[in-house]
Protein backbone atom coordinates (compact mmCIF):
# COMPACT_ATOMS: atom_id res chain seq x y z
CA UNK A 1 0.00 0.00 0.00
CA UNK A 2 2.71 2.35 0.92
CA UNK A 3 4.38 1.34 -2.42
CA UNK A 4 1.61 2.00 -4.13
CA UNK A 5 1.21 5.66 -3.03
CA UNK A 6 5.11 6.17 -3.15
CA UNK A 7 4.75 5.14 -7.31
CA UNK A 8 2.21 7.76 -6.89
CA UNK A 9 3.74 10.39 -5.74
CA UNK A 10 7.13 9.35 -7.96
CA UNK A 11 4.17 9.62 -11.03
CA UNK A 12 3.73 13.26 -10.14
CA UNK A 13 7.59 14.29 -9.86
CA UNK A 14 7.99 12.78 -13.39
CA UNK A 15 5.00 15.00 -14.76
CA UNK A 16 6.43 17.90 -12.84
CA UNK A 17 10.06 17.37 -14.19
CA UNK A 18 8.86 17.16 -17.72
CA UNK A 19 9.31 20.63 -18.78
CA UNK A 20 5.84 21.08 -19.55
CA UNK A 21 4.59 24.97 -20.00
CA UNK A 22 2.56 26.56 -17.21
CA UNK A 23 0.19 26.24 -20.35
CA UNK A 24 0.34 22.28 -20.94
CA UNK A 25 0.34 21.68 -17.29
CA UNK A 26 -2.91 23.74 -16.62
CA UNK A 27 -4.75 21.29 -19.38
CA UNK A 28 -3.20 18.36 -17.72
CA UNK A 29 -3.55 18.62 -14.30
CA UNK A 30 -7.40 18.25 -14.18
CA UNK A 31 -6.92 15.39 -16.62
CA UNK A 32 -4.81 13.16 -14.44
CA UNK A 33 -7.14 14.12 -11.54
CA UNK A 34 -10.33 12.90 -12.91
CA UNK A 35 -8.22 10.10 -14.46
CA UNK A 36 -7.66 8.87 -10.93
CA UNK A 37 -10.91 9.33 -9.74
CA UNK A 38 -12.42 7.54 -12.65
CA UNK A 39 -10.12 4.23 -12.00
CA UNK A 40 -10.30 4.27 -8.15
CA UNK A 41 -14.50 4.05 -8.47
CA UNK A 42 -13.84 1.56 -10.84
CA UNK A 43 -11.73 -0.33 -8.41
CA UNK A 44 -14.59 0.49 -5.58
CA UNK A 45 -17.62 -0.83 -8.14
CA UNK A 46 -15.11 -3.73 -8.77
CA UNK A 47 -14.51 -4.79 -5.16
CA UNK A 48 -18.01 -4.46 -4.27
CA UNK A 49 -19.17 -7.35 -6.68
CA UNK A 50 -16.34 -9.54 -5.89
CA UNK A 51 -17.60 -12.22 -3.76
CA UNK A 52 -20.25 -13.71 -5.87
CA UNK A 53 -20.21 -14.41 -9.39
CA UNK A 54 -22.63 -11.94 -11.29
CA UNK A 55 -25.06 -12.40 -14.46
CA UNK A 56 -25.24 -9.09 -13.82
CA UNK A 57 -23.53 -8.04 -17.61
CA UNK A 58 -24.44 -4.25 -17.78
CA UNK A 59 -22.34 -4.60 -14.53
CA UNK A 60 -19.17 -5.65 -15.81
CA UNK A 61 -19.57 -3.44 -18.91
CA UNK A 62 -19.81 -0.31 -16.01
CA UNK A 63 -16.60 -1.96 -14.38
CA UNK A 64 -14.62 -2.30 -17.61
CA UNK A 65 -15.26 0.94 -18.87
CA UNK A 66 -13.96 2.77 -15.72
CA UNK A 67 -11.62 0.12 -14.42
CA UNK A 68 -9.90 0.10 -18.35
CA UNK A 69 -11.53 1.85 -21.06
CA UNK A 70 -11.03 5.05 -19.27
CA UNK A 71 -7.95 4.67 -17.59
CA UNK A 72 -6.25 2.55 -20.43
CA UNK A 73 -7.22 4.22 -23.77
CA UNK A 74 -9.57 7.50 -23.61
CA UNK A 75 -7.09 9.65 -20.52
CA UNK A 76 -3.72 8.68 -21.81
CA UNK A 77 -4.86 9.71 -25.46
CA UNK A 78 -6.36 13.11 -23.41
CA UNK A 79 -3.39 14.01 -21.81
CA UNK A 80 -1.04 13.94 -24.78
CA UNK A 81 -3.64 15.89 -27.02
CA UNK A 82 -3.92 18.44 -24.01
CA UNK A 83 -0.39 18.51 -23.60
CA UNK A 84 -0.53 19.13 -27.95
CA UNK A 85 -2.71 21.99 -27.23
CA UNK A 86 -6.12 19.71 -28.71
CA UNK A 87 -9.48 21.86 -28.22
CA UNK A 88 -12.82 20.37 -27.55
CA UNK A 89 -13.52 18.83 -30.77
CA UNK A 90 -10.66 16.45 -31.08
CA UNK A 91 -11.17 15.89 -27.57
CA UNK A 92 -14.53 14.22 -28.04
CA UNK A 93 -13.21 12.41 -30.88
CA UNK A 94 -10.75 10.46 -28.83
CA UNK A 95 -13.44 9.42 -26.49
CA UNK A 96 -15.60 8.51 -29.13
CA UNK A 97 -12.37 6.42 -30.31
CA UNK A 98 -11.46 5.02 -26.92
CA UNK A 99 -14.43 3.84 -24.95
CA UNK A 100 -15.76 1.18 -27.37
CA UNK A 101 -12.28 0.52 -28.21
CA UNK A 102 -11.17 0.31 -24.28
CA UNK A 103 -14.18 -1.85 -23.49
CA UNK A 104 -12.97 -4.32 -26.35
CA UNK A 105 -9.24 -4.74 -25.25
CA UNK A 106 -10.32 -5.37 -21.47
CA UNK A 107 -13.29 -8.07 -23.42
CA UNK A 108 -10.22 -9.69 -25.48
CA UNK A 109 -8.42 -9.76 -22.26
CA UNK A 110 -11.31 -11.47 -20.52
CA UNK A 111 -11.35 -14.29 -23.47
CA UNK A 112 -7.28 -14.57 -23.47
CA UNK A 113 -7.29 -15.10 -19.45
CA UNK A 114 -9.52 -18.51 -20.37
CA UNK A 115 -8.55 -19.44 -23.71
CA UNK A 116 -5.12 -17.56 -24.35
CA UNK A 117 -1.65 -19.74 -25.40
CA UNK A 118 -0.09 -19.17 -21.86
CA UNK A 119 3.13 -19.20 -23.46
CA UNK A 120 2.14 -15.46 -25.29
CA UNK A 121 -0.21 -14.07 -22.36
CA UNK A 122 2.38 -15.08 -19.61
CA UNK A 123 -0.20 -16.88 -17.56
CA UNK A 124 -1.86 -20.34 -16.84
CA UNK A 125 -5.19 -20.59 -18.51
CA UNK A 126 -6.54 -21.49 -14.33
CA UNK A 127 -5.58 -18.23 -13.04
CA UNK A 128 -8.61 -16.09 -13.87
CA UNK A 129 -11.00 -18.76 -13.23
CA UNK A 130 -9.63 -19.77 -10.06
CA UNK A 131 -9.20 -16.04 -8.67
CA UNK A 132 -13.50 -15.58 -9.30
CA UNK A 133 -12.95 -12.35 -11.19
CA UNK A 134 -16.28 -11.01 -12.13
CA UNK A 135 -16.28 -10.71 -16.02
CA UNK A 136 -18.77 -10.08 -19.24
CA UNK A 137 -17.60 -13.55 -20.07
CA UNK A 138 -18.96 -15.14 -16.57
CA UNK A 139 -21.84 -12.77 -16.58
CA UNK A 140 -23.36 -13.57 -20.27
CA UNK A 141 -22.79 -17.67 -19.46
CA UNK A 142 -24.07 -17.52 -15.91
CA UNK A 143 -27.38 -15.52 -17.89
CA UNK A 144 -27.37 -17.91 -20.70
CA UNK A 145 -27.51 -20.96 -18.45
CA UNK A 146 -30.03 -23.22 -17.29
CA UNK A 147 -30.09 -23.73 -13.58
CA UNK A 148 -27.41 -27.00 -13.18
CA UNK A 149 -25.49 -25.08 -15.52
CA UNK A 150 -25.04 -21.66 -13.63
CA UNK A 151 -24.84 -24.03 -10.07
CA UNK A 152 -21.80 -25.72 -12.09
CA UNK A 153 -20.22 -22.29 -12.94
CA UNK A 154 -20.85 -20.93 -9.34
CA UNK A 155 -19.34 -23.90 -8.00
CA UNK A 156 -16.19 -24.39 -10.20
CA UNK A 157 -15.14 -20.57 -10.82
CA UNK A 158 -13.27 -18.88 -7.23
CA UNK A 159 -12.07 -22.17 -6.47
CA UNK A 160 -8.46 -21.91 -5.97
CA UNK A 161 -7.96 -25.97 -6.64
CA UNK A 162 -9.66 -25.90 -10.03
CA UNK A 163 -7.61 -27.86 -12.40
CA UNK A 164 -7.59 -28.60 -16.05
CA UNK A 165 -10.66 -30.87 -16.20
CA UNK A 166 -12.84 -28.04 -14.27
CA UNK A 167 -11.46 -25.44 -16.93
CA UNK A 168 -12.87 -27.71 -19.70
CA UNK A 169 -16.03 -28.40 -18.09
CA UNK A 170 -16.11 -24.45 -18.14
CA UNK A 171 -15.44 -23.55 -21.53
CA UNK A 172 -17.89 -26.21 -22.48
CA UNK A 173 -20.51 -24.46 -20.86
CA UNK A 174 -18.74 -20.90 -22.30
CA UNK A 175 -19.81 -22.19 -25.53
CA UNK A 176 -23.14 -24.26 -24.72
CA UNK A 177 -24.33 -21.08 -23.97
CA UNK A 178 -22.48 -19.19 -26.93
CA UNK A 179 -20.79 -16.68 -23.98
CA UNK A 180 -17.19 -16.95 -25.88
CA UNK A 181 -19.10 -15.92 -29.13
CA UNK A 182 -21.48 -13.35 -27.57
CA UNK A 183 -17.99 -12.12 -26.56
CA UNK A 184 -16.16 -12.35 -29.61
CA UNK A 185 -19.40 -10.28 -31.40
CA UNK A 186 -19.05 -7.61 -28.76
CA UNK A 187 -15.21 -7.04 -29.30
CA UNK A 188 -16.13 -6.74 -33.32
CA UNK A 189 -18.89 -4.28 -32.78
CA UNK A 190 -17.05 -2.19 -30.73
CA UNK A 191 -13.91 -2.30 -32.53
CA UNK A 192 -15.57 -1.20 -35.62
CA UNK A 193 -17.28 1.67 -33.56
CA UNK A 194 -13.97 3.00 -32.61
CA UNK A 195 -12.80 2.81 -36.05
CA UNK A 196 -16.03 4.45 -37.40
CA UNK A 197 -15.23 7.72 -35.05
CA UNK A 198 -11.98 7.86 -37.00
CA UNK A 199 -13.71 8.71 -40.11
CA UNK A 200 -15.25 11.78 -39.07
CA UNK A 201 -12.37 12.57 -36.65
CA UNK A 202 -10.08 15.98 -37.21
CA UNK A 203 -7.02 13.83 -37.12
CA UNK A 204 -4.13 13.91 -39.66
CA UNK A 205 -3.73 10.28 -41.81
CA UNK A 206 -0.81 9.80 -40.27
CA UNK A 207 -2.72 9.86 -36.32
CA UNK A 208 -5.39 8.18 -37.83
CA UNK A 209 -3.09 5.36 -39.05
CA UNK A 210 -1.52 4.73 -35.61
CA UNK A 211 -4.68 4.62 -33.66
CA UNK A 212 -6.58 2.11 -36.48
CA UNK A 213 -2.84 0.13 -35.49
CA UNK A 214 -3.49 0.64 -32.11
CA UNK A 215 -7.38 -0.66 -32.14
CA UNK A 216 -5.81 -3.91 -34.15
CA UNK A 217 -3.39 -4.59 -31.40
CA UNK A 218 -5.68 -4.14 -28.48
CA UNK A 219 -8.05 -6.92 -29.85
CA UNK A 220 -6.25 -9.29 -31.69
CA UNK A 221 -7.24 -12.90 -31.23
CA UNK A 222 -4.44 -14.89 -30.23
CA UNK A 223 -6.05 -18.33 -29.43
CA UNK B 1 -7.27 2.12 0.86
CA UNK B 2 -9.21 3.34 -2.05
CA UNK B 3 -10.68 6.39 -0.03
CA UNK B 4 -7.18 7.09 1.26
CA UNK B 5 -6.14 7.75 -2.89
CA UNK B 6 -8.99 9.40 -3.93
CA UNK B 7 -8.50 12.13 -0.82
CA UNK B 8 -4.94 12.11 -1.55
CA UNK B 9 -6.44 13.07 -5.36
CA UNK B 10 -8.81 15.29 -4.28
CA UNK B 11 -6.27 16.94 -2.14
CA UNK B 12 -4.27 17.94 -5.44
CA UNK B 13 -7.25 18.72 -7.22
CA UNK B 14 -7.78 21.66 -4.50
CA UNK B 15 -4.27 22.46 -5.05
CA UNK B 16 -4.58 22.95 -8.41
CA UNK B 17 -8.02 24.95 -7.94
CA UNK B 18 -6.06 27.54 -5.51
CA UNK B 19 -5.29 29.57 -8.31
CA UNK B 20 -1.50 29.42 -7.82
CA UNK B 21 0.56 31.86 -10.07
CA UNK B 22 2.84 29.32 -12.34
CA UNK B 23 6.29 30.82 -10.02
CA UNK B 24 4.32 29.72 -7.36
CA UNK B 25 3.01 26.42 -8.17
CA UNK B 26 6.52 25.50 -9.46
CA UNK B 27 8.21 26.01 -6.27
CA UNK B 28 5.19 24.43 -4.44
CA UNK B 29 5.35 21.05 -6.25
CA UNK B 30 8.38 19.76 -5.56
CA UNK B 31 7.87 20.80 -1.77
CA UNK B 32 4.56 18.83 -1.50
CA UNK B 33 6.79 15.75 -3.28
CA UNK B 34 9.09 15.25 -1.39
CA UNK B 35 6.37 15.90 1.82
CA UNK B 36 4.89 12.95 0.86
CA UNK B 37 7.73 10.81 0.09
CA UNK B 38 9.03 11.64 3.51
CA UNK B 39 6.18 10.64 6.03
CA UNK B 40 5.75 7.47 3.59
CA UNK B 41 8.81 6.35 4.67
CA UNK B 42 8.33 7.07 8.28
CA UNK B 43 5.11 5.22 7.87
CA UNK B 44 7.26 2.31 6.88
CA UNK B 45 9.98 2.62 9.77
CA UNK B 46 6.94 2.99 11.52
CA UNK B 47 5.48 -0.65 10.45
CA UNK B 48 8.84 -2.41 10.29
CA UNK B 49 9.18 -1.60 14.18
CA UNK B 50 5.68 -2.69 14.94
CA UNK B 51 5.44 -5.86 16.75
CA UNK B 52 7.96 -5.85 19.24
CA UNK B 53 8.66 -2.96 21.64
CA UNK B 54 11.82 -1.41 21.20
CA UNK B 55 14.79 0.05 23.49
CA UNK B 56 16.33 2.21 20.42
CA UNK B 57 15.32 5.29 21.39
CA UNK B 58 17.26 6.87 18.41
CA UNK B 59 15.20 4.89 15.82
CA UNK B 60 11.87 6.19 17.56
CA UNK B 61 12.99 9.66 17.25
CA UNK B 62 13.66 8.80 13.35
CA UNK B 63 10.18 8.04 12.65
CA UNK B 64 9.15 10.86 15.46
CA UNK B 65 10.88 12.85 12.95
CA UNK B 66 9.70 11.85 9.42
CA UNK B 67 5.95 10.79 10.27
CA UNK B 68 5.84 14.08 12.74
CA UNK B 69 7.94 16.84 12.58
CA UNK B 70 8.37 16.96 9.18
CA UNK B 71 4.88 16.13 8.26
CA UNK B 72 3.02 18.09 10.35
CA UNK B 73 4.89 21.12 11.16
CA UNK B 74 8.26 21.84 9.14
CA UNK B 75 6.43 20.94 5.11
CA UNK B 76 3.48 23.12 5.74
CA UNK B 77 5.65 25.70 6.66
CA UNK B 78 7.63 25.51 3.71
CA UNK B 79 4.76 25.42 1.63
CA UNK B 80 3.10 28.53 2.50
CA UNK B 81 6.76 30.25 2.66
CA UNK B 82 6.99 28.75 -1.01
CA UNK B 83 3.52 30.24 -1.76
CA UNK B 84 5.21 33.77 -0.20
CA UNK B 85 8.05 33.69 -2.40
CA UNK B 86 10.76 33.17 0.56
CA UNK B 87 13.90 32.45 0.03
CA UNK B 88 16.82 29.95 0.85
CA UNK B 89 17.48 31.65 3.91
CA UNK B 90 13.83 31.70 5.36
CA UNK B 91 13.17 27.95 4.53
CA UNK B 92 16.24 26.81 6.89
CA UNK B 93 14.81 29.03 9.52
CA UNK B 94 11.20 27.29 9.24
CA UNK B 95 13.80 23.66 9.39
CA UNK B 96 15.55 24.87 12.48
CA UNK B 97 12.48 25.73 14.24
CA UNK B 98 10.07 22.96 12.49
CA UNK B 99 12.22 19.98 13.34
CA UNK B 100 12.66 20.34 17.22
CA UNK B 101 8.95 21.59 17.61
CA UNK B 102 8.03 18.77 15.47
CA UNK B 103 9.62 16.14 17.89
CA UNK B 104 8.74 17.78 21.11
CA UNK B 105 4.73 17.75 19.57
CA UNK B 106 5.12 14.09 19.22
CA UNK B 107 6.72 13.49 22.60
CA UNK B 108 4.05 15.62 24.35
CA UNK B 109 1.45 13.27 22.24
CA UNK B 110 3.38 10.07 23.56
CA UNK B 111 2.71 11.14 26.70
CA UNK B 112 -0.75 12.63 26.74
CA UNK B 113 -1.60 8.92 25.73
CA UNK B 114 -0.69 7.63 28.71
CA UNK B 115 -1.04 10.75 31.25
CA UNK B 116 -3.63 12.81 29.36
CA UNK B 117 -7.27 13.43 30.97
CA UNK B 118 -9.69 11.54 28.49
CA UNK B 119 -12.20 14.35 28.69
CA UNK B 120 -9.65 16.36 26.35
CA UNK B 121 -8.09 14.28 24.72
CA UNK B 122 -10.22 12.68 23.94
CA UNK B 123 -9.24 9.27 24.48
CA UNK B 124 -8.64 6.59 27.12
CA UNK B 125 -5.21 6.59 28.75
CA UNK B 126 -5.29 2.82 27.69
CA UNK B 127 -5.50 3.09 23.87
CA UNK B 128 -2.19 3.55 23.10
CA UNK B 129 -0.50 1.06 25.73
CA UNK B 130 -3.32 -1.72 24.47
CA UNK B 131 -1.84 -0.89 20.76
CA UNK B 132 1.36 -0.86 21.41
CA UNK B 133 2.96 1.24 19.31
CA UNK B 134 6.62 2.14 19.86
CA UNK B 135 7.21 5.35 21.24
CA UNK B 136 10.31 7.14 22.80
CA UNK B 137 8.93 6.99 26.22
CA UNK B 138 8.36 3.66 26.11
CA UNK B 139 12.00 2.72 24.40
CA UNK B 140 13.54 5.12 27.36
CA UNK B 141 11.53 2.91 29.79
CA UNK B 142 12.74 -0.41 28.74
CA UNK B 143 16.50 1.03 28.50
CA UNK B 144 15.93 1.92 32.23
CA UNK B 145 14.49 -1.11 33.30
CA UNK B 146 15.96 -3.82 34.99
CA UNK B 147 15.30 -7.32 33.63
CA UNK B 148 11.48 -7.97 35.67
CA UNK B 149 10.88 -4.44 35.16
CA UNK B 150 11.04 -5.03 31.45
CA UNK B 151 9.38 -8.31 31.16
CA UNK B 152 6.60 -6.64 32.49
CA UNK B 153 6.33 -3.91 30.39
CA UNK B 154 6.54 -6.47 27.37
CA UNK B 155 3.76 -8.60 28.79
CA UNK B 156 1.65 -5.26 29.46
CA UNK B 157 2.28 -3.34 26.09
CA UNK B 158 0.16 -4.22 23.63
CA UNK B 159 -2.10 -6.54 25.25
CA UNK B 160 -5.23 -5.47 23.69
CA UNK B 161 -7.17 -6.97 27.08
CA UNK B 162 -5.02 -4.69 29.48
CA UNK B 163 -6.84 -2.51 31.85
CA UNK B 164 -6.45 0.44 34.32
CA UNK B 165 -4.37 -1.42 37.39
CA UNK B 166 -2.22 -2.56 34.19
CA UNK B 167 -1.67 1.02 33.35
CA UNK B 168 -1.16 2.11 36.57
CA UNK B 169 1.52 -0.37 37.16
CA UNK B 170 3.08 0.27 33.20
CA UNK B 171 3.25 3.82 35.07
CA UNK B 172 5.36 3.19 38.02
CA UNK B 173 7.77 1.51 35.79
CA UNK B 174 7.67 4.64 33.89
CA UNK B 175 8.02 6.62 37.11
CA UNK B 176 10.85 4.14 38.73
CA UNK B 177 12.91 4.54 35.52
CA UNK B 178 12.62 8.13 35.37
CA UNK B 179 11.10 7.51 31.68
CA UNK B 180 8.51 10.08 32.35
CA UNK B 181 10.59 12.50 33.32
CA UNK B 182 13.36 12.45 30.79
CA UNK B 183 10.77 12.89 27.97
CA UNK B 184 9.65 16.22 29.66
CA UNK B 185 13.17 17.09 29.52
CA UNK B 186 13.20 16.11 25.64
CA UNK B 187 10.16 18.42 25.13
CA UNK B 188 11.98 21.59 27.08
CA UNK B 189 15.22 21.41 25.39
CA UNK B 190 13.14 20.61 21.64
CA UNK B 191 11.36 23.36 22.54
CA UNK B 192 13.62 25.96 23.58
CA UNK B 193 16.05 24.62 20.81
CA UNK B 194 12.83 25.71 18.20
CA UNK B 195 12.83 29.35 19.94
CA UNK B 196 15.96 30.06 19.77
CA UNK B 197 16.12 29.39 16.05
CA UNK B 198 13.59 32.25 15.88
CA UNK B 199 16.09 34.90 17.38
CA UNK B 200 17.93 35.11 13.91
CA UNK B 201 15.04 34.01 11.40
CA UNK B 202 14.56 36.57 9.14
CA UNK B 203 11.20 36.81 10.22
CA UNK B 204 8.52 39.95 10.91
CA UNK B 205 7.37 40.32 14.63
CA UNK B 206 4.00 39.12 13.85
CA UNK B 207 5.62 36.35 12.17
CA UNK B 208 7.95 35.21 15.07
CA UNK B 209 4.68 35.91 17.35
CA UNK B 210 2.39 33.45 15.76
CA UNK B 211 5.54 30.50 15.47
CA UNK B 212 5.94 31.04 19.48
CA UNK B 213 1.86 30.98 20.20
CA UNK B 214 2.36 27.53 17.86
CA UNK B 215 5.27 26.33 20.18
CA UNK B 216 3.28 26.47 23.25
CA UNK B 217 0.27 25.48 21.84
CA UNK B 218 2.36 22.45 20.58
CA UNK B 219 4.04 21.19 23.59
CA UNK B 220 1.18 22.41 26.73
CA UNK B 221 1.31 19.82 29.30
CA UNK B 222 -2.36 18.54 30.16
CA UNK B 223 -1.86 16.34 32.56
Amino acid sequence: MLLGDLALTWSDELLHAAGLTPVQFDAVLPLLSEMRTEVMLGQYLDLQATGELTDDVEATLTVNRYKTAKYTIERPLHVGAAIAGAGPEAMEAFTAYALPLGEAFQLRDDLLGVYGDPESTGKSQLDDLRAGKNTTLIALALRGSDSAQAARLRSLIGNPLLDERDAATIQEIFAATTARDAVEQMIDDRRAQALRALDDAPFTADAVNALKQIARMATVRNS
